[in-house]
């Protein structure tokens, strides 16, 4: 019987990608916990984070799950060696059920093959879209919920992101 | 027949607010363009925005068309004498239609009234619960749509924000 190998952390790897190319991940604070093909974890503190009440802004406790999000299907696209599409979220929704008072971790669970219907349209075809979901703890409690669903695209001449009607162009 | 006053200018107030009170709005590289009670507009450039395909992160979006509905509604709070209230987001949705490439506008209108069964609710019960929509322009058209419900909570003994539960305490 063989034993599954464990899934290869990415963390530093995530890490310089959300330096490089995503200025607010900076903003936020934020620090790549963990990072494999079955789970992100992405750490914030508050005080960069603080609304007027003196709890966690909306704003980022969204952007920090969906980087989550776009982590984990970043580590999944490399693991499969689709690593040249781009990750664009196309529309989501969100539940904020407790107010963060304090640190705070966005994370993005997958079990594995989560992606592969998705996964195999993207071969075929290009495009597809895939949905995640996210939560935000706070002390080990699941404090809002973020569901997005992310359009993948390959780098091809007729799939410029910038032209890209990302609801008409991704439907699947 | 008497002239409707102009809505008040509260751009400089605002501008200060978001400076003081929520640090993500300078790394989001915001401007208050406009700020009444009928009309907030935010505009911000592309740059410190920016995700790894070259258009504007989900998260910057979000955050602006967020500040955007919180704005506007502490215009409405603040001209109906109601400023004590917190105004937190308790649910939203979003949709993104086409990829922002440019600096862009995070802009949340409401005609006059809008809120005010949620404003004579907020009276009565120290709390309420208010929707709103903001759209995200580019160049003139709408690049995404954001809709959230807000949680308006007056500073009373049994309504601290950081011990409320969003869901069950606003749940109107």
């Amino acid at each position: 019987m063989s034993v599954p190998a464990a899934p290869r952390d990415s963390r530093a790897e995530l890490a310089a990608l959300f330096a490089r190319r995503f200025p607010l991940a900076a903003a936020l604070g934020l620090r790549v916990a963990e990072a494999s093909p079955l789970r992100v974890r992405l750490a914030c503190p508050l005080e960069p984070n603080l609304n007027r009440t003196g709890t966690a802004f909306g704003g980022s406790l969204y952007s920090a799950a969906t980087l989550s999000g776009w982590g984990l299907l970043w580590c999944v696209l490399k693991e499969r060696r689709l690593a040249d599409a781009d990750i664009v979220v196309a529309d989501s929704g969100e539940r904020y059920l407790v107010p963060v008072g304090e640190p705070f971790i966005a994370e993005c669970c997958a079990p594995v093959g989560a992606f592969d219907v998705g996964l195999a349209t993207l071969r075929r075809r290009d495009r597809a879209r895939v949905e995640t979901t996210s939560e935000v703890l706070c002390r080990g409690r699941v404090c809002a919920v973020f569901r997005a669903t992310y359009a993948l695209l390959r780098k091809t001449p007729g799939n410029i992101v910038a032209e890209t009607n990302l609801l008409d162009r991704t439907g699947v």
